[in-house]
């Protein structure tokens, strides 16, 4: 099924297949941080994250929100629609945290009433700044129609996404949601749902679930990403 | 009529009137930018800038734009009323210029289709952070209709203040928006309209006449100030 690869990233690559609208993703042992500046291999991440991201698309999936996600293919790797992507990046936020807690000079984890959406320019040489709608439609990666279906889109994974994850106990604090455009031009959820890219924290002691034990030299990251997965696993979905 | 110094910044002072809800702002000589780090004094800055501003907002009152204006009172002062403030800036921009230039990696200048509009906090320690809607909600400084209303008064400002700048030959490029809180909640267009809060270039030339001048070692700053000055007086408002 795997045929040539398209493209390697630093934690995945994506392979083309016999159908040119679908693709293999495969996730990688290799983890980086902070640019790639930070990197290591934890040993079965990759069957972690493949495992822990289809069981998030398929909940995505039955809650009717639309996803690239078509199968699990193998211990690391799922099978996808291959998307059309933007350079932009969408941001989730349940809690301040992450680097907006350092720009806004709050404490990581601070509560807030409201949600948070923050657009960032894939761009690694200018480092991924973050911007608002009027530079994303300045700069022709999307209009103010299309932000807004995005958001929505964003809220809607998000409500459905904070409620998978608690009912395995697990605090969904924030994510980046990968995005694609389907041939008709909607916008699905795409790229991954793991704790490569999103702030997982248990809900009764507070435990880091994610990749900020790799960050901050926390410890036990393979065992922190099992535990993710088994209890997901568990609630048999 | 100038009683006790309310508040001394890098480039004004406030001062209690023997009414409460009115201020004197002086706009003083001194100059500064990067945040303080650079400084100087601009003989007659004060002038040019008070007299620029007093007819700036003329223009907007006139416009039936509310600011906090009410008439020149000398050389460099303007009476005002006083106003409540949020910690909350927000840009104007018609190009790509200045910081966002250097954030999106474009040319200073870049023409867009959009107007751009963007929120710092105002933050020494934190270096005025450009924020989004959410996270200006988050930290309490406004609501979203509020956002939508600073923005709508903005949007309208900046029309009025395009074709005052034009009339004497000047492009305005971008203007940080000062505003204030009125006593019954709405908000009006505050602060200062002058060389130092706006990039103006000449229509012909592309000539910089504002604190670009300064920041950027270019010369000419004072002499610019009066020239902005002189021509808005000539177009005889």
């Amino acid at each position: 099924m795997k045929q040539e690869l398209l493209f390697e990233g630093k934690e995945k690559q994506i392979y083309a297949t016999g159908n040119e609208s679908e693709v293999v993703i495969l996730y990688k042992d290799d983890t980086t941080a902070f640019g790639g500046i930070k990197k290591a291999m934890i040993k079965d991440k990759g069957l972690y994250c493949a495992h822990i991201s289809a069981l998030a698309f398929e909940a995505l999936n039955k809650a009717g929100i639309p996803t690239h996600f078509i199968s699990r293919i193998s211990d690391n790797e799922l099978l996808c629609r291959k998307m059309d992507i933007r350079p932009l990046q969408l941001y989730v936020r349940n809690r301040i945290c992450g680097t907006t807690a350092k720009l806004l000079g709050k404490a990581q984890g601070t509560r807030i009433p409201n949600t948070l959406y923050e657009w960032r320019y894939n761009n690694d040489k200018l480092s991924d700044p973050m911007i608002n709608d009027d530079h994303a439609v300045a700069l022709g990666f999307a209009s103010y129609e299309e932000l807004n279906a995005l958001r929505d889109l964003a809220h809607r994974a998000n409500e459905v996404l904070k409620e998978f994850f608690h009912k395995a106990g697990i605090e969904l604090v924030d994510f980046k949601m990968g995005f694609g455009v389907d041939k008709d031009g909607s916008f699905v959820v795409a790229d991954e749902i793991t704790p490569d890219n999103c702030r997982l924290w248990d809900e009764q002691t507070g435990k880091v679930l994610d990749k900020d034990r790799f960050r901050f030299d926390k410890g036990e990251v393979g065992a922190s990403y099992r535990e993710v997965m088994e209890r997901l696993e568990s609630i048999g979905l």
